[in-house]
C-alpha cells in the first residue's frame, strides 16, 4: 500500500534553508545534525528539476521580529532566539531563492511559527495552483518540516518528504521524525534522486494548468 | 448596554488604505464612494493620536501578484482586477505608513483576501501584543472592514468601527455595513473625534506591556 | 458576467432552519422579519430536490451551552439569549433534519459562531465530498448566512444564496446583505424555482463521485 | 529555564481514550504499545483531581462517519479503518466521560483529525474558559496527542504532557515524541503523580472565573 510519488499536481516546498544552517549554534540559536553541504547541494538538484519541469516552487523564511512580539511560546524549549530579522543568518540561503521573473510558479514566503499553514497564504497559494502534492526539503527535520508534513496530511494533502535532503535538532530526532512522516503515509520517504527523476517525467505544461480551484 | 469604547488593550487597524483610493473606478479596479480626503485627514489624526499614546498600529495592504494565482473568487462579482503587486496605486498612502523604529508596535501586513484575518499573521500580532479591542479604519466599508470585523468578533475581540474614516463601494452599502456592525456590537460605531480623545486618555506606559499571551 | 448556477460539485446547506424562528422574539432572543412558512415551505421543496439527484446536504443547528461559555461575543449587540442547547427553539425544524440513513450525503453540524466554517468540520466535509459550490438556505440572511458565505468566498467556493429561502433580523437588513452577496459573486441571488429545476437536471450519478479531494 | 507546570488557568485534556484502547490492533484499526490498564488507572486519577479543584476537563473522541467521507488522508500509512461511529471500540472509555451536570467545566468534543484544533469548536471553548496551560493524556503519545501539543505550542498555550498517561503506537515512537514535546517546551513531561499533586493545590474558586475572553 505504498503510496505513488506524486499525485496530480505536485508543488516543491523549500523549508527555511536561511543562512544559518551553516552557522554554529551559539550563533543561529539552534543546533543541528550535520551534513548541510550535501543537503544544500540536493536542494539544489531539486529545485533545478523543479525549474525544469515548471513545478511550483514555495521557498519558506522563518522570520521573527527584533522585538519579540511573534515568538509565540517558540523561546520555551531548546531553541534560543532564532531567525531575527536583520541579523546575520536569517536570510535565505543564496542560491535557493525564489526567481521574480517567475511570480507564477516561484512564491517567498514568510512564516512565524514552525508550520508553514500557520499565519501564512500557503494555502491560498496552493490552492490557487490547484497543487495536491507537497514535496517538503528543509529543515529542521523534526520541527518545522514534520509540522508542516502534519499539518498538510490533515488537510488531505499527499505529502512526500526528501530523506537526504532534510536535517534535524539532531540524527535521532530527524530519524525518528521521517519514521514518524512515513506512519502517516507509506512511502512518504523519498530520496533526492528519486525526486529528480520523478519531476524530469513530468510535462511542463500539465504543470502550467490553468489558476483556479 | 452600550459596550465601552476600549476593553483592555487597543489596537489601531487600518485596513488597505492604498494610494488606489484616490482614483477612479476604471483604473483602481473598484468603485467606491466619495469623501477620501476626509478620510485620509481623519486616518492621520488618529494614527498620530494612537502613536502619542503608543497603541499598536497593523497597516494593512491589499496585494495580488500579477499572475492571479491569488484572487481566489474576487473577479466573479462586481470587482475588477485591482490591487495587483507593482501596479499604480498598490502602494499605500504615503502618510499612512509604518515606522520602522517601531517594530514592536507598527506592523505592516499583506494580506490577500479581505478579511484580515485569512492567510495572515494578524493573529500572532495580536496575540503577542495581548490586544484585545480592534479600531477598524479604511475601506471598504462594506468590504474588508466588514469582513474583518466580522471575524474579530467571532474570535472574541471587541471591536470598533470609526465611521467617518471608512468609506464604502457606494454611500448605500456604507450605511449597510455601519448597521451591520452596530448589530453585532452595540457602541462599535464610534467617530474620529471619540476615539482621538480616547487615545488621548490612555496611558502609553499600559500600552508597552510585557509581550505574552 | 453573471457566474453559471452550479459549478462541478454542489451542496445544498441549511443554515440554522430550528424551531424558534417561528417564536417570537422575547422567547427566541433574535427579531426575525415575517414569512417563516414560505421559506420553510421553500427550504422543503429544496431539500425534496436535493435528495432527488443525491446533491448532499448539510444541516447547521446554532446550539449554546447553558452556561455561556461558547457564546464569545454574541451578546454584546442586538441578539439576547438564543439557541440554547435543551431549551424550545433550539432543535431543528422538524421537516428539515438529516436521513441518518444516508450518512455519506446528509449531514447534522453543530455550530457556536455565525460562519459555518468557524469551530467545525464543515471544510472537512465539503473537502471530502469534494464540493465546490454551496447554495445557502435559511438564517439570518444578515448574520449567519452572510457570513457562511464571504467565509466560503473568501475559501474559493463558488456560492449561491435562495433569496425567497432566507429571511432576515428585518427586511432591510436582509436586502442589504443580499446586495453584499450578489457585490460578491455575480449571480449569487437565486430563487427557489431556479434551484430547484437546477437540482432536478443534475444526473444523481455525479454527485456520488468517489470521496477523495 | 524549566517552565513551571501551570501558567494561568489549566484544563486537562483526555484524548481519544476509547474503548478500542483494549482492543486487539487487527480489530481497533491501530496498533499500541502495552500498558493500558495502567494508562486508564492514571486518568482515573487524574480525572477525579480535575474534579476536586474544578479545573475544566475536555473529553476528545475520533470518530470517522461509516461513509468513510471524513477520513482525509489517515487511511494512507499505517493505520487502517478505525474509530468508525457505531463500531465496537468507538465509544469512550466507560469510567472517562463527562459529567452531563457540569457543562460549564467538562466538555464532549468529536474530532475528525488527530489534532484537537482541526474542525472543532476546541479554541472558542478554551477561549471561553480563559485557559491558557493544557495537560494532555491520552493517545496515541506520536500523533494525536502529539499533533495537537505541536498545534496548542503554535497557538501560545502551555502545554505539559503526562508521560506515564500517554500511550505510543510503539514504544519507540512513544519515546521520541516525548521528546520531541520537551524539545518544544521544558518541562512539558510530568507525571501522573506531579500532576495530581498540582491539581490538589488549586484553589477551586479561582477555576471558576468569570466566562470571558
Amino acid at each position: 500500500m505504498q503510496q505513488p510519488m506524486f499525485v496530480n499536481k505536485v508543488a516543491l516546498i523549500v523549508v527555511d534553508i536561511q543562512q544559518g544552517a551553516a552557522m554554529p549554534a551559539e550563533l543561529m540559536g539552534i543546533a543541528q545534525m550535520g551534513g548541510v553541504e550535501e543537503r544544500v547541494q540536493n536542494a539544489e538538484r531539486l529545485v533545478a528539476a523543479a525549474r525544469g519541469s515548471a513545478v511550483p516552487i514555495i521557498f519558506f523564511q522563518e522570520v521573527h521580529r527584533p522585538s519579540g512580539v511573534d515568538f509565540g511560546r517558540e523561546l520555551d524549549g531548546a531553541e534560543g532566539r532564532h531567525c531575527v530579522d536583520g541579523a546575520p543568518g536569517t536570510d535565505l540561503w543564496p542560491t535557493l531563492v525564489p526567481d521574480p521573473a517567475a511570480d507564477d510558479r516561484e512564491f517567498h514566503i514568510v512564516k512565524r511559527r514552525y508550520s508553514g499553514f500557520i499565519g501564512t497564504e500557503f494555502e491560498i497559494v496552493l490552492r490557487g495552483l490547484g497543487v495536491q502534492t507537497l514535496v517538503l526539503i528543509g529543515g529542521l527535520t523534526d520541527v518545522c518540516v514534520h509540522y508542516t508534513f502534519a499539518d498538510a496530511h490533515q488537510r488531505n494533502f499527499h505529502v512526500r518528504v526528501v530523506q537526504d535532503c532534510v536535517g534535524g535538532s539532531s540524527t535521532a530526532r530527524h530519524e525518528a521524525s521521517l519514521d514518524a512522516m512515513e506512519y502517516l503515509q507509506a512511502g512518504a520517504r523519498r530520496t533526492t534522486d528519486e525526486v529528480v527523476q520523478g519531476f524530469a517525467a513530468l510535462a511542463p505544461a500539465a504543470q502550467l494548468a490553468a489558476v483556479d480551484a
